[in-house]
């Protein structure tokens, strides 16, 4: 293997791929990644058996081949360097790495080790990066972290009709969002983590690809998989959560509200509890604990309906507001302990997330 | 106590403050910022018994009056505030910080009980703020973290005609400062942590306190104060160290080789050993680890007198050039396992450090 490329096209490719691989693994050939020469490019990939990445870049080739080399210090020398161009080259047991003045050499890894790359699966439909991004973004934060229980690491997709809806909860909170879908039908869980870090970085158009076993999306000659998650999603509880009995209704700048809450924060105590009373044209944010003091902050919203009382986990209201950013925000209350409703729209997007108000309102 | 002032003006104080205090205490009275209001002006201050700082603010005085409550709260609720203007009135036993439409109450924490913040000792010489700066930073990265060694977590100072010295070790490098000094003799070893994080702040002229207990600096208004180290430094050994009998010499733009040496880490194998060798023109950095491969890249250099190759731990390296960033370093290079000596200047202000070489060049 001997090719030419631009030093920046690959160190953005290996540090992708760096980033999806565990930062430990038992098995050194598993932290590798494979480079692929042939006529039209350099691929590089990596997979950890649970996931795969495959990114094709421009290069050069002056003779085909392939090679196994260690992802971390191959992206922090390509990272590194101050070359625009750089030259990779098979030496022996070496991958050589080439800028004038300078030669850095990684070990080969044994080839034959590694378990391959999966293709994605079959392809299921077509849409803009940019609203899958949003949608994934949105729906990130009722994502649960607790991998004793992995259904709530997941993002429910599925589709009805000419729409795609993503769904994810921690069973405190849960976020929702739908968007227009020309595809085939799908119903999916897929695992979260890999897939929302990697949809920061989606633009143009990006295929979202399905089967039995596998969720992947591909764009710009690029793909990405993973397996899916097997277990079943509580959805008969999800759609009584959605089935709502709004009594009362307050809409505001999103920001607005975040800043006041942030604001609160410091006097929330222990558990954290902001209360949130709508009042006639305005929010009063409040929070008091007898250890750290009390706050109280008024922000204008427009009030309809009746005047609701509720408290919330702060960092909770926090993760249900991100997803509306620069926007206004539709906030929906029901009756006693029945979850507030956020909603909202991003261009073609439509975001949900409710939240759970907490038992001793203040 | 009830005054108006600008919020950025006391946020800044604030966030000073709790960066000094530590993150937590048995006594609660110590991490709280002490409010004292009269006809000039808000003065804020904190003690940890250790060190203490004194912040003076404008401020319209509606009534005089004194406050404590923990910094932390007062910090972060001053630093997310969106009002330009910020009202702080004590009201029953709550010191109320109040903005146009919020307000936001911390308790008041029993004044009697907190210990005072000591007044820096006498003043000795004063000095260019940012001459001061880039000594206590270039010190800075040969400080040892081991608390178990406290002569090694100081920075020993001392004064020698128009002439004031700044020196630290961690027995494995040596940095030393020397900057031109019109005031009074003094002779002192200062804690380092506390005083590095606030020097990265000092502009204009500073003024330099110390007798024979305590160490302080005052600027424009402002004043901090420590408590001395009282152990001995190994004065004898330190300038030792210090008389060098010099071989050969390289003269480069310190950024190039500390870039090369960042690219040659991942080569670097466990111990983090990287290799330098003088040659003619150039100076060549090398590494190397069965595990990890090896690289080599060559930095032009004015090399003279004999060519000397020596291993480095790479952080050391690293720590030792950083002083000298956008500056060109003389390196200058000693028999077998003598220190080599990395000099320049910036201003008035001579750098020094020392780097032991390890044992084993490759």
């Amino acid at each position: 293997m001997d090719l030419t490329a631009t030093t920046a096209g690959l160190a953005s490719a290996a540090a992708e791929l760096t980033r999806l691989l565990p930062g430990r693994t038992l098995d050194p050939v598993l932290s590798g990644v494979l480079l692929t020469a042939t006529a039209p490019g350099l691929v590089l990939a990596a997979s950890d058996r649970e996931h795969g990445l495959r990114l094709a870049r421009q290069a050069i080739v002056h003779s085909e081949g392939a090679a196994l080399v260690a992802a971390r210090p191959l992206a922090e020398t390509l990272r590194a360097l101050e070359a625009e161009q750089v030259r990779l080259v098979v030496e022996g047991p070496r991958l050589a790495i080439r800028a004038p003045g300078a030669r850095f050499a990684l070990p080969l890894l044994d080839i034959e080790l590694h378990p391959g790359v999966p293709e994605p699966p079959p392809a299921a439909g077509t849409v803009p990066g940019e609203e899958l991004r949003t949608a994934l973004a949105a729906v990130a934060g009722a994502v649960s972290r607790e991998d004793a229980l992995p259904i709530f690491t997941g993002i429910r997709m599925w589709t009805d009709g000419g729409r795609l809806t993503l769904l994810t909860t921690d069973r405190y909170r849960m976020a929702r969002c739908v968007l227009p879908w020309p595809g085939a039908a799908l119903d999916v869980l897929v695992p979260a983590s890999a897939l929302v870090d990697l949809a920061r970085r989606l633009d143009g158009p990006v295929t979202v690809h399905t089967d039995a076993d596998r969720f992947g999306l591909s764009w710009a000659g690029d793909a990405f998989s993973t397996a899916l998650l097997a277990a079943p999603f509580p959805d008969d509880r999800v759609r009584g959560l959605l089935r709502t009995e709004v009594s009362g209704t307050v809409e505001l700048a999103a920001d607005t509200l975040a800043a006041a809450v942030r604001r609160a924060t410091p006097y929330a105590g222990p558990r954290g509890t902001v209360t949130l009373t709508a009042w006639d044209g305005e929010v009063r944010v409040h929070s008091s604990d007898p250890g750290s003091g009390e706050s109280e902050e008024s922000v204008k919203a427009g009030v309809s309906g009746q005047h609701h009382t509720a408290s919330y986990q702060a960092r909770y209201l926090l993760d249900a507001l991100r997803p509306f950013a620069d926007r206004t925000v539709l906030m929906e209350q029901q009756e006693s302990l029945r979850p507030t409703v956020f909603t909202g729209e991003a261009g073609q997007v439509e975001l949900t997330h409710l939240v759970v108000p907490m038992r001793s309102p203040v």
